[in-house]
């Protein structure tokens, strides 16, 4: 697997992107974004499991079901997330739907749509029917960074990737695109993401391999504990390469573990990003429970370490308070022996300071943790010593920043 | 009920109090607190349900085991939890019970232990000792306030209250105090609170009557969402009124009855104090979720919406986006229908603005809403239409005051 140096959306063969400013943004920033491909795609979505879900989410449900191996593209207009605006919301991105499949010449149903930003606003349609014409009319294989900012809101730096795969019968690429910042957490499908390949697969096939890769990715990660009413992650393959993923070999090494393996990277390092540009975050945190009775309980200890806003807020203050980590496992809801817990930290995840051992404060030099708490990139290991299974979860600080960009995101 | 202008934890009858700075807190304020009865008490308790506890929590729940119906007082030390801190911990707990005991006259496990602060240090045995002696030499009906301010941390006022009870034989008067401010949220016995009493109660009955009071005040608060290893409420009676609350008639209009309202009226008071001194809060919140199935899933859903960050930097920004409490209520893993919903604000409990009714914006105007969102004190109604069930937390917004006191608690 290569990563491919300014790798986009479009990298894999047959995707071309545009993007437009259609005012939604008061900043007047690029906020539809418009993803084709040449060919007909099988199509996978992971969607939000919030009971409250934005009329996109249920609109690419409903189009998944009746339509998952004839895809054409995605439509995405940030800056308003089209969530708890009824049956008018609904009908707008039947509307947001059926003007982008016009406007790039394929039939509706051919079309998903992504909304993100503000709840309980109804869409501008005028304005979203303009941009989505000016964004078709940009329609290129070099406008994929160009989509990749128009999904932004918060963020402050796009979020793309793309790789190459060698595989047995040539060569495939995956790219894939994201926007976070806030509402992030795990057991959502976390953010809006959209991932392109030219590999050719069958559409139940693509169907676990995106949920297998959401699942230790953009599942794994946790900025705020939120979600969103319109967390969508896509995954679209037209085949453009002419390889074809074959099923029946699943063994190590095969194309198929191959494929699987890369469509993991690109949905980790997406997910990393997201983790990186948390709102605010000044911190980015590698957090590994190990020693649980199984990876429910250890992701649940790590997750509610996460999320944490005193453990958060500790981080933001480069403060090595590890008190505040050890209270925060303890409240996960899971039974352990607090006696045979140990912690141990790293700037680099090879090198570690072991800060309690055995439920103990161990004799550490409160310089050695104040160095290693003052990085920007931070490993924790808790071992808790009552089993095997381990998870692994990516989480940020807590910054003066996060509240100012939330106390006034409408102003 | 008559509530007691400067009441106190020594309003009761046979009540005494003392405080002292022991040195432990860097900037010489109080931090040894001690509660003395002039009688045995019955006392009960309701400690944390985190997995990592706190030694003196296992001393008191061991105490309360072994004698709960002859306790003379409760020794409090704040700046330092006594958490993370091994057999070690736990020995240096059972010392400071020792040397209240000797301090007080009376025996070791007629002593309750509650301690406060930082996470993994050992406690400073000979400034504990100082201190205890000091704070006893100090003890007197006068010195409630004192010892309300002894077990406070990064509290910026004493949360005391007292109650006069009249019942068919006489009065009887209710005292409290507690300390909170971070790691609060519900579901545990929240932070530290004592509360005295002159009443003479069966220990069994007083400890159904706590446990009932604690579940509708000290549970339904939040601050952070984060729970500590040392959270504690415990309640003394010693029967200095002379008057029995007899457990047989427990019908409305009757002893039990009328006594136990004014318990919960003061575990509330007491309850609602911690959420105002919220750390850095600038607003106090009334939750209630309506038309639930049940109160679990009613209860759910308000927590889960207490607890977001993007809520509560929303409410620390004056903000009306209503939108991101839609959102917490989805993510609370409660079934409900989005279009059935409504949502109404109001700033004093009584006129209401309705901004979303059936799953809709209603015409509201921006300015109604922005006024009420304005107030240092809101309330807010979700109405499910699911059931009948009911639930009300109390919170409060995340500031930048909040990450400020975090990010540098220990320096």
């Amino acid at each position: 697997m290569n990563i491919l140096k300014n790798g986009t959306i479009t990298s894999p063969q047959g995707f071309v992107a545009g993007a437009a400013a259609s005012g939604i943004k008061a900043s007047g920033k690029a906020d539809i974004s418009l993803v084709f491909s040449e060919h007909d795609c099988t199509a996978a979505g992971v969607f939000t499991k919030n009971q409250v879900v934005a009329a996109p989410v249920l609109l690419d449900q409903e189009t998944l079901q009746v339509n998952s191996a004839l895809v054409r593209g995605v439509i995405t207009n940030s800056g308003n997330a089209n969530a708890c605006t009824g049956e008018v919301g609904l009908q707008n991105a039947r509307q947001m739907q059926k003007i982008s499949a016009e406007a790039v010449g394929c039939s509706t149903p051919q079309m998903l749509v992504l909304s993100t930003g503000v709840i309980g606003v109804q869409l501008p349609m005028d304005k979203i029917a303009a941009g989505v014409h000016a964004a078709a009319a940009e329609l290129s294989r070099d406008q994929g960074h160009q989509a990749a900012e128009g999904i932004c809101t918060t963020d402050t730096f796009v979020k793309e990737i793309a790789v190459e795969v060698p595989l047995s019968s040539g060569t495939v690429t995956i790219g894939g695109m994201a926007k976070g910042a806030g509402m992030i957490h795990p057991d959502m499908a976390t953010m809006l993401g959209v991932i392109t390949t030219d590999a050719q697969i069958d559409v139940d096939v693509l169907r676990g391999m995106l949920n297998a890769a959401v699942d230790v990715s953009f599942n794994c990660i946790s900025v705020d504990g939120d979600t969103s009413t319109n967390d969508t992650v896509l995954l679209l393959a037209n085949g453009g390469s002419g390889v074809y993923i074959d099923r029946r070999d699943w063994s190590v090494g095969s194309d198929y573990a191959i494929f699987s393996e890369a469509l993991i990277h690109v949905c980790k390092e997406l997910s990393k990003l997201i983790v990186r540009d948390g709102e605010g975050a000044s911190k980015f945190i590698e957090l590994t429970v190990t020693g649980a009775r199984n990876k429910t309980e250890a992701h649940q200890i790590a997750n509610t370490i996460a999320m944490s806003p005193l453990v958060k807020t500790a981080f933001a203050g480069s403060d090595a308070n590890w008190g505040r980590m050890m209270m925060a496992a303890g409240k996960a809801g899971v039974k352990f022996n607090q006696h045979h817990t140990s912690l141990m930290v790293s700037p680099d995840g090879e090198e570690w300071l072991v800060l309690l051992d055995g439920g103990l404060p161990t004799g550490y030099r409160e310089e050695a943790a104040a160095a290693i708490f003052a990085q920007s990139d931070i490993y924790v290991n808790l071992i808790l010593r009552e089993g095997l299974a381990e998870a692994t979860v990516w989480t940020c600080d807590l910054t003066h920043e996060y509240v100012t960009i939330n106390a006034d995101y409408r102003t």
